[in-house]
């Protein structure tokens, strides 16, 4: 299996997940709602990191809960880890090896609280360290670009968001993403074309915000990780306060804007970037008023739910980053100086 | 008022508020023991989120307080905030303008919430949503580009911590830190002739860990405001799981790694980026092995404490991106494309 195979393996993954793990996710919701828990204290990395961004905004959004995302070095190198009284201590990891990642779920049983693990790997340290474990069942994963786990660790903590929210429309969005996704990639020969434009591009910045904060995160982290250009991801919120200043004329500007609640204010920053200091603009939209401003355009499918479309929207980022990774020469079989397991302390 | 002014400006104001603002932080502290805060929820954006990170280590390390980092666009976009039932609901803004930053106060007002403000303007609408205010007294800010209210920031934060632990000798350590930065401040002209060798660098990353993760990103914000350039940061913990692919001979890297906890593993990673990959090194450290290590070594005075080295280690950062500007040709008065208050919704 290929980055390009496991790309493409993404609908049948995650319509696996939805057939096989809902009474997971309902058992899990059931026990969050008995804690009573006050909120969720996220311990992540890398890929994982960006799922863990998706939750900030879902489950504040869908399910009022407030997310504090773990400083796990507080854990492993500084005297007392903080007090978790009232939190839902909760891990995801690929690989549930991560010492640092686990140091923080055996600490949070240590103090009472109900713990949590998200992974690939049923039977890791992190399973082990948890009370609760959602098996993200997406079968091994060859390449060590994350792409399949990082959409099923989404679904999970959707999935989850929709059990705890008890709302028949929640899970019939959830079963479209299949569909969706495979209708995104259809477009994967005309991404590849794109693609070759941007065989010199040596930096850009990747923006997103809401739940698509996450995808802007997540589309540079594989563009950092394949083709090794500076890919620097902001909301564009943040972006706002000072970075704007960096982009001049043909500088490459990556969006994932879809129509939602924060979709017109992407669209006058990207207007502006566009009219006024002449960037560069490749768009992940649904719209067309955006993706016409755009020099290259992904169209996501119609009618996706906002809080959905970081699912879809980052298989577009996953195929561009692919396609480039080819266009530049690089192996994306074999990205330099990373491995699958970071053993960070 | 120049940049250049207020950059050497901080020991004074910095000495002017451990001497007038000890008992608002008693106050605070006193108030959040009385209301048994769970959990921090903390809305900042740019400079003072960068403060945010800091207080995310600190209180975290001393104090035992998780930090939940808001998402104010859940506030201003989305239909429901969270619940931030225990949660201190706190906001961080020099200006204390930003309407998404005062929503999310006000919003803790509703909730029956404590809610605190740290700001530069006491009749700011920031500080009027506030149950508590503290007032960090920096002066008027005339570039555009934060330094002194960083600064300051970070002492009101520290001082908040040192209150809620109760330990002298946390106050002892922060009555040095004016004459800490005066010490550093010797340098500026060393800095000066060290920023020469980088006028046409074109884009570099920041790491630091712990403690000075706040740092590395203060340091990126103030080089892409000021100087154009893409900085990126980086926990080093993170930077290992891909980005680290990116580096190439040459490629410049800056570290803030002084002696402490999270030493060693700084070491090692800037030891190998040297010896490996040949990246070129910019550090500031206390500790000569890895001053020893780089190109361009900026040394911190002997003896802080780590939890206070990023009060001192960012005003080298600031100095450098300071020179830096000048030395490409830039005004340090006129950062294009960023105002002074930034109104995000």
């Amino acid at each position: 299996m290929s980055l390009h195979d496991e790309i493409r393996e993404q609908p049948e993954r995650l319509y696996h997940l939805l057939r096989h793990q809902r009474q997971t996710a309902e058992k899990i919701a059931a026990e969050i709602h008995a804690r009573e828990v006050n909120y969720v204290f996220l311990a992540a990395r890398g890929t994982s990191d960006n799922a863990g961004r998706y939750a900030n905004y879902l489950w504040g959004a869908h399910n009022r809960l407030p997310i504090a995302l773990a400083t796990p070095s507080l854990f492993t190198y500084y005297a007392q880890p903080p007090r978790l009284e009232k939190a839902l201590v909760m891990g995801v990891s690929q690989s549930g090896q991560s010492p640092d990642i686990v140091s923080v779920l055996e600490e949070g049983r240590r103090q009472g609280c109900l713990t949590l693990a998200v992974t690939n790997a049923p039977n890791s340290p992190l399973a082990q360290a948890a009370d609760l474990v959602f098996d993200i069942q997406a079968g091994p994963e060859k390449a060590v670009a994350a792409t399949k786990t990082y959409t099923t660790e989404l679904m999970a903590l959707a999935m989850i968001s929709a059990a705890l929210r008890g709302a028949q429309d929640d899970w019939q969005a959830l079963e479209k993403v299949p569909d969706w996704i495979a209708t995104l990639l259809t477009q994967d020969a005309d991404i590849e074309r794109m693609a070759q434009r941007y065989r010199y591009m040596g930096q850009c910045v990747v923006l997103g915000r809401g739940f698509n904060y996450a995808t802007a995160f997540e589309w540079a982290l594989k563009l950092k990780e394949l083709t090794y250009i500076i890919a620097e991801p902001y909301s564009s919120a943040d972006f706002q306060h000072g970075p704007i200043a960096m982009i001049e004329g043909g500088f490459p500007v990556l969006a994932v804007a879809p129509q939602g609640k924060v979709f017109h204010s992407m669209f006058e920053m990207l207007a502006r970037l566009r009219e006024q200091q002449q960037a560069e603009l490749v768009v992940i939209s649904d719209d067309e008023r955006v993706l016409a401003l755009a020099q290259s355009a992904m169209r996501l499918p119609a009618g996706i739910p906002e809080w959905l479309t970081p699912l879809v929207a980052i298989v577009a980022g996953q195929l561009f980053a692919c396609h480039l990774t080819r266009a530049k020469g690089y192996d994306t079989e074999k990205p330099r100086s990373i491995t699958k397991v970071t053993e960070t302390h």
